[in-house]
């Protein structure tokens, strides 16, 4: 007996020992290669003309187009995984794809073709007294990585983003969209391979143990840059677990701040707006703040307004006095919720405001409603956010919005991208110098 | 006795217990506690006017320059501890300070006040078609930490530089050079203070524990960017440990390639400039690359002329048969030799060059040597390096040579700056938006 549980126990060691080093010498060897040779081909991409990239882009929308019916057959199955799996409805509708979805994904790659290109921008250029030519132009950084979570709409969106700014990338989707994320690169492979480009430029790793990511975040000095786009579970493991720099859509946490000095009729329709259009985006607004002065006025027909449009109001203790709404915690000052909830708070002067949003905010949109220009100026400079409004929704942070057309998502980093990632914000720059035999003395 | 040997033991648990617990619950909140002031007073410095911070610059000059004995006294604290730790003469060097070097460390504060401002700087602007104005305009950071070694000399260099981009800075200096850098951090912080300025605009951690630079790491959120300056090492294990985005300055491994279409007397001149004029630097040359077919006609002359100058010569096979030179092994070709040693490589091909660079390199300076425009276009695009030269001496790259002034480093990142990190890269940007209540639909 003794014997047999010593075996057992022996043999579940050994079978554990396999499996990791298993993983360890193959995951991440793979892993690696899949990388390097990437990164490989990331070189020729960079060099492709912009008519080269944009004839793959074109035939790949039109592949797309062309294979609806496959992409659907995949998705099905994936559909059937989550339904076994009790995913919730919300999150199966996310991974659904018809043929309406897949003609948008396809409209969407071949909008891509049709944006202007980057790379080979002249940024800057000047003369040095010693006659040295110097010039800054943009170029592609190189090896992106994704890692993305249920939606395979990404999964194009991404590529076509980097091939464009002359990118290669290595995706790597969620397990949810697995057997649709493979169905959509088996067609932008194949209609890299269509046009002499190295299929490479589009890698996928397509082993979803959760293992492999971390391996991918060790590859420092082989992909430049990872790019996480999902929940803030998501972008918090990855800015964690990173080795290679990160550029990260995270939280949302944006203020409007009523001035005393505003049209309050704009007022109220940019505060609906901002809360009531689309609640579940990270621009909308989460917490209105507004001047003591048009309190009394502005906020029982605000808080009549929400209400009637289903949002739940938490309000300060001053709001409280004006107006029946629940009472805000001082945790509801950090809060993004994402929903049809909103936060109200009475200040005293456009100072308090101020501090207020630099303290609780996540620093990504802001607007100020005012018709006093030296108020908006100064809310302008104090305010340490990517974007600063001024009577506008804060709904407008967006690569569309922007003219950028396609963005890859809403940057709160403050260093290389700010705001909307679109494709120059994919791109990097390096200098070139022409010479005549210029030595230093 | 048995007895005694556990009370002594129990006792020295305790005490180090109490060492651990102080510094977790002092060290850290001393630190955390410096780093949020700091960032408040990064705030109030944003909004200072270029002339306000002019003339805390011009008078932080004066004071340093009029107190160079109290300076020099301090420094001869530091340079007794070194004689004491038994320091290396180059490193006692470094830490030296006299009237003359004092003058310099004034002079580059006081040109740092004649550089143009970056802050306000408009980027791009345009109009939508739905009437909203928008602004990409240049911004500080916020609060970048500053970690370095022994040089006295940056502690003024990295707080001109941080002041006058609109940062404020967080500054762990080595321990050699402690009481040097408090005796110029007190000079700068009293200068901040006779003109109004947050005092916390320039922070300094006197404490030299390295533990503490582990905590200053983990200050993700407070503390915008890391920006190390030092060795290899010091730069490596920052990279490895920070939980905040960090500006590099890592390794140069720089390469001259002498094409076959070389003017050869002008490659001889650069090759000799960058190899010898200082070999110590990030700029030098590390490895020649030579097109076969010059190689008989140019190498032995190079050569020649390289040992004349004490460089050490490591050649590969084909080399050696055409000169007398050690071997190069395979790590050679990935060596940053920062010393009279050279690498020479003999090419059958301008595309056999670029990919060994692409291969070896750092990615931080390249110089193709040719008469050919489509030679030097295709080095040019083939190259992922941040400075990419031709016909000039690889020393060029540097902040004063491409005439930004001074500058706080090479940064060998692709992300936000690469190349000379002047005051311009220590800026991001917002962008502005006003609008006249436009909301989304």
């Amino acid at each position: 007996m003794n014997f047999k549980i010593f075996i057992n126990k022996y043999l579940k060691i050994y079978s554990n020992l396999v499996t990791i080093s298993t993983f360890l010498f193959k995951g991440f060897f793979v892993i690696k290669k899949i990388a390097i040779n990437a990164k490989s081909a990331s070189r020729e991409l960079a060099i492709k003309t912009t008519s080269e990239k944009n004839a793959v882009l074109r035939l790949m929308a039109k592949n797309i187009s062309a294979s609806y019916k496959t992409i659907i057959k995949q998705n099905k199955i994936d559909l059937l995984n989550a339904k076994k799996a009790g995913l919730s409805n919300a999150l199966t509708d996310r991974l659904l794809l018809n043929q309406e979805r897949i003609e948008k994904i396809a409209e969407g790659v071949f909008q891509v073709s049709k944006l202007p290109d980057p790379v080979g921008e002249i940024i800057h250029q000047w003369k040095r007294p010693n006659g040295l030519q110097i010039k800054q132009i943009r170029v592609p950084i190189g090896l992106i990585g994704m890692i993305y979570e249920s939606r395979p709409n990404v999964t194009a969106d991404a590529s076509s983003l980097c091939l464009k700014s002359g990118n290669a990338c290595i995706l790597r989707g969620g397990k949810e969209a697995l057997h649709s994320n493979l169905a959509i690169i088996k067609i932008l492979q194949s209609s890299l391979k269509q046009k002499n480009f190295p299929v490479e430029c589009i890698s996928f790793i397509n082993n979803v143990d959760r293992k492999l990511v971390d391996e991918m975040l060790s590859l420092n000095g082989i992909i430049d840059v990872i790019i996480p786009r999902g929940g803030k579970g998501l972008v918090k493991k990855i800015m964690e677990a990173s080795k290679i720099p990160v550029i990260k859509h995270y939280d949302g946490n944006c203020h409007i701040y009523v001035d005393q000095y505003a049209d309050l009729k704009k007022a109220l329709r940019i505060c609906l707006n901002a809360k009531v259009q689309k609640p579940g985006v990270c621009n909308a607004a989460e917490t209105f703040l507004v001047h003591e002065k048009v309190a009394k006025q502005f906020l029982p027909i605000l808080i009549k307004e929400l209400k009637q449009n289903q949002v739940l109001v938490k309000g300060c203790a001053k709001t409280l006095k004006l107006c029946d709404t629940q009472k805000a915690s001082e945790l509801d000052w950090f809060e993004e919720y994402l929903d049809l909830i909103v936060a109200i708070k009475i200040v005293s002067s456009i100072d308090e405001a101020i501090s207020h949003i630099n303290h609780y905010g996540s620093m990504h949109t802001e607007s100020i409603i005012s018709k006093n220009k030296a108020c908006i100026k100064k809310f302008e400079k104090g305010i340490d956010s990517a974007v600063v409004l001024s009577n506008a929704s804060t709904r407008f942070n967006d690569g569309f919005e922007f003219g950028f057309g396609a963005e890859i998502g809403i940057s709160t980093d403050k260093l290389h991208a700010r705001g909307p990632v679109g494709l120059r914000e994919l791109t990097t720059y390096k200098y070139l110098i022409k010479g005549n035999g210029q030595i230093r003395t």
